[in-house]
């Protein structure tokens, strides 16, 4: 809250801005002129510090700190047993309350004027207080509010892919705002902020570095970083979030001089036992840890010809008698692949690696498996992992900041694409086995699970480079508190919070972020074949870009037609790792869905689409309309330049003139690529070069 | 000479074995077992110190100095001047001497048993001493030595894209042996023995910084470094070489604190005649400085609206009265070309540029023009604007270090390339006009001209890298000298110089340096066409690679061919650069040379060559073939593995193994490539992707 007055998008969706409307400012004022917060956490303050910001700012008054005792209108937050005595018996039964569980809550306006915020904890009562605070935001009526609220999902978690050196694997949106120059950043006020941040969508867990655990990152989990990393968990401690490392598996070697991180060797267990108890002496409910193993390069248990549980397991037994986590990265493959070799398939990899091991993780490991099985690909299927284990705790990975969708400086909105992911059915148990219910752990009756996406934000100003990426960053953790929300209910929360309550902004901004992802699919990779992006960083049309690569992302384009045979009857089996009926789905050409048809068959250039059109009339078409339709975002958005601050308007317009440029140099590299090569001229006669 | 028995390939071509054959070694005993060496300069200490080395360690016995009154055999070196009233007279008429010129010189047996070293000046006796030496390392016979020699260019240049961070742009072999960490490296040994290797192969030019002259290059032509300059500029004119700097246009901006550079501005021209006072106060004799100007983002006088005369002729005006030389590079082109737009030709730029100013550059100003058009690719036709430019002095300008020819990875001997472009008949006065007659400046009667390359030395121990491209070091050096010499000759020399006098030794690696260009051609880009590289570092085929970039080099493949059409009648009108009729066979797809049919014409993939192949049974072939020949390279160094030190065999074996295997890579990806646009079958059913 530094930057209070500050319009550059700083703030983000807690902007707290000042309620014009007369009748509505009025009407909160009415109960929110006092209040009363029972305790003294260190959560508690936060609640009470943010209520009385937030009240100030949108009221323009400072409300009243009154006891509990007093009579009359206010808001009157505590846990429930602070409160008992009070008599909210007649309104809160027994029965609720267990289901709220220790981070649920209850928002209650009572007859007397009050508004009560309760939970089970401290935690659920500052809860309580954002979600009080975004019906104000949002306009919602208080006067008859009754909410009740808890997670559906326990571990609701943010990746960083941070660098000491400042840096961050895969940032577009500035440096760390946790390191510099090898070292902590010494004033941890915009991490305060970031921690506000995450509690009002409810983000429950944070890992600070990057899963390529290299040199100095490795330190972390020593004594020569560990106070300041326990200064960090402090501070997330605050909002309820607890604080994770990613760890290099060969610590044991590197930092601690062992000859070999063997996971089955005894000493190596026990080195790794004392650095979870000296982690522990300086963070006492640190989350755990994050490991990316045998990956890209990575150390692992392969090394010793031991397999992941073994890894995994003994890092579980280590953190276990402290209540830590293990999390366990599955993106597994082979990055040295020929490409000449059309039967090694990298979409089989994880499911191949893992689901022989299912059942022999200890309780206190998560496998984290990607939405696809390729690498947040802005079309993927859902990966069969995710349900195919059935005796495993697991996580969901999504990626917020826009690696393959347009690193920030394109808008693509990724809710959308969530929701589908956490929707599919994976038919696991049956129908409805969704992911959403498979990542919380209920389908398989398993306490833990949850979801973990990588972070989107930096040091810039407006954390997130393009300031509508904030929509994916908020809408994200949304998410993992409720992934029944809609994206279009996600979508209009954060436009108000953000941009104030007007109907038309509101419908513009609605419009751009919910077409947003499909036009960004229209003029990059077709059909779900994905990867024609330049190699390294990823920005930009490169259709033969990963083709000849030993990475295993191909599209095998040649003359006649173009994609991947990942069916069992003839390609890969890939379609096999998935429950019937999504197998024979995506088994048979004819049935399997158009927009993922290029990743599980090889298909002629005039092959028919459900749509009615070919293949190379879909390239076509999709390009120049996804094109055009990106020229249209700027538009749109200027349309409503006169009710955006001036700074941000700029801001957005910037990277939406970017956008429209660079989609026309998408459009015409891959129709050229494809005419080129086809020989088949557009039905339209649209220019192609 | 630090490394006397060392067998890295630090000394190159001057290892000076000893000569194990004791009729020969008697036979140079008896001549070279007295040496009298008639002055002081630094020159003659270089001469005499070069010729006591070689022949202690040839001939095992130090050579004994003697006076110049002495009878009997004996090595006796000096000028005409010097050893004036010795009755020469007999045999060197005054006619020969004049043509000697100052460089020239004269080795000659007399009946008495002495050798002479003759010359007009002491940098053409260190010549002589040199030329003597390689008669002996390459066996010749000296008893009846009567040879005359001068050098056929005036400017025989080398140029370093050495930055003062200790990189080389382009460069293959180190870093750099100039500068470290910003400033220059004290211990100037290596440069030295740098001078001494150049010096005999009779270069007398060197530029020391990167034509992209950054910001701490620009300063040193200034105080600053002007000191540290002048004694790298004291080394290399002890072994006859001038040194130039390749200076920054801006400089009058960014380091003279002027607000604009440009050159009709008396100020500006008043700040650089400043800078050349500097210059010469600490170099009297340095050379010049070269200049990449509106090229590539470097800035120049386009700038200010000015034309590349008014920026040369500005410069050169500031150098004249101390004799010094502007050489201005005609890389200029659109780097920000759309590659959409097929008018736009990159290979015209140059001509198009510098033609209209033929005739205004100032006597001291020579342009420095590439090989070829567009950017020493494998195969390139040879730049128009050699012998289009009839007024001007020209300078040719080649590239030793192996950017687009394997990056000193591949073996690739360009000698053979270099002397086809030397011998190509431009018709600028009809036949016989061959660039060599046009960058000498005898053509057009021009006394300055002359050819510079980029080097391809660094720190390495073996100064390339690949050992085996130090024959593209030696060999550019003595095509300076006589452009005369056949590619076969300058390799015999070498080889023996490097690996003795073998002849089996001699045959093979005379096969593998002859083969190498055209087997490196044979599985890269085909018939011209180039490009087919990774963008930005040019290594490894990536067909597409610039095809959709803004760098102006496109092939234009498709499904039914591929090509530049480059011709007056349809394309961009590049083939009417030429004199007919060199113009006539260009602009003709039957008449144009196969191998660089598509670098002017696009034809379809049946298109038949006068080879009788089709283009695309050429692309397949050529790659086949050139593969397997990669491979067959190294069976060939493996049978004279017994012939060769350990060092030396294991060094230029590993390198070839790797070219063989990145071979494999070219021929699978190029072809892939075409099968997949043409779906043309090879006609012999080999194993396409």
């Amino acid at each position: 809250m530094n930057l209070k007055n500050d319009r550059s998008g700083y703030e983000c969706w807690l902007r707290y801005s000042y309620i014009d409307d007369d009748i509505s400012r009025d009407a909160y004022l009415k109960r929110c002129s006092r209040i009363a917060l029972i305790g003294e956490s260190a959560l508690i303050e936060s609640a009470r510090a943010e209520l009385k910001l937030a009240l100030t700012s949108m009221l323009g008054a400072k409300p009243l700190e009154i006891g509990i005792s007093e009579d009359g209108p206010a808001i009157v937050a505590g846990t429930f047993d602070s409160l008992q005595g009070l008599g909210l018996g007649s309104f809160v039964e027994a029965a609720d309350i267990a289901e709220l569980g220790n981070e649920g809550y209850i928002v209650l306006a009572s007859e007397d004027g009050r508004v009560y915020l309760l939970a089970e904890t401290d935690k659920g009562v500052l809860y309580a207080v954002f979600h009080l605070i975004r019906m104000m935001q949002t306009g919602e009526d208080i006067e008859t509010a009754s909410v009740r609220e808890f997670p559906r999902n326990s571990l609701r978690m943010i990746n960083h892919w941070d660098n000491m050196d400042g840096s961050i694997e895969r940032g577009y949106a500035g440096r760390s705002i946790f390191y510099r120059d090898s070292r902590f950043i010494e004033d941890l006020s915009r991490v305060r902020d970031y921690a506000r941040l995450l509690a009002s969508g409810g983000i429950n867990a944070v890992s600070i570095n990057n899963v390529n655990v290299h040199v100095q990152e490795s330190k972390l989990i020593t004594e020569e970083f560990l106070p300041d990393v326990a200064k960090v968990a402090d501070i997330f401690r605050g909002y309820g979030i607890r604080l994770y490392l990613s760890v290099n598996f060969a610590s044991p070697i590197e930092i601690g001089g062992l000859e070999t991180a063997d996971p089955l060797v005894p000493e190596v267990r026990r080195w790794w036992s004392g650095a979870a108890k000296e982690i522990y002496r300086h963070i006492p409910d640190f989350g755990g840890f994050v490991v990316k193993a045998d990956s890209e390069f990575r150390p692992g248990p392969f090394t010793y010809g031991r397999n992941h549980a073994d890894g995994a397991n003994m890092l579980a037994e280590a953190l276990e008698p402290y209540g830590g986590e293990v999390i366990w990265r599955c993106f597994v493959y082979n990055c040295l692949q020929d490409w000449r070799d059309r039967s090694t398939d990298r979409a089989r990899a994880a499911y191949d690696h893992f689901m022989p091991l299912d059942g022999t993780f200890r309780d206190n490991v998560l496998l984290q498996i990607k939405n696809g099985p390729m690498d947040f690909q802005v079309r993927e299927p859902v990966s069969p992992l995710l349900g195919g284990l059935t005796r495993t705790n697991q996580l969901l990975e999504l990626q917020i900041t826009q690696e393959y969708t347009g690193q920030q400086r394109h808008l693509c909105y990724l809710v959308p694409q969530w929701k589908e992911i956490l929707e599919f059915d994976t038919y696991a148990q049956g129908e409805h086995s969704t992911v959403s219910e498979v990542a919380s752990g209920r389908l398989f009756g398993r306490k833990r699970g949850g979801l973990a996406a990588v972070g989107n934000i930096g040091d810039d100003m407006n954390w997130t480079g393009h300031i509508l990426a904030q929509a994916n960053w908020y809408g994200y953790a949304r998410l993992t508190w409720n992934p029944c929300l809609s994206s279009e209910q996600i979508s209009r929360e954060w436009i108000r919070m953000t941009f104030g309550q007007d109907m038309g902004t509101e419908g513009i901004i609605l419009k751009m972020l919910s077409d947003s992802h499909r036009i960004y699919e229209a003029y990059t990779a077709p059909l779900g074949v994905g990867w024609m992006v330049n190699p390294g960083h990823h920005y930009g049309p490169n259709v033969d870009g990963y083709e000849y690569s030993k990475w295993g992302t191909y599209h095998y384009a040649d003359r006649y037609g173009i994609g991947v045979d990942r069916t069992v009857r003839s390609g890969t089996g890939y379609a096999g790792q998935y429950h019937s009926p999504q197998s024979d789905l995506y088994e048979s050409p004819e049935r399997c869905p158009d927009e993922l048809l290029l990743f599980f068959h090889h298909v002629s250039y005039t092959h028919v689409l459900k749509s009615g059109k070919t293949v190379i009339q879909h390239i076509y078409d999709s390009h120049f309309n996804g094109a055009d339709q990106a020229v249209d975002l700027v538009a749109q958005w200027d349309s409503i330049k006169e009710k955006i601050d001036e700074g941000i308007y700029l801001q957005v317009r910037e990277r939406l003139l970017h956008q429209a440029e660079h989609a026309g140099e998408w459009r015409d590299i891959v129709n050229t690529y494809f005419y080129r090569k086809s020989g088949i001229a557009d039905d339209y006669d649209r220019l192609i070069y």
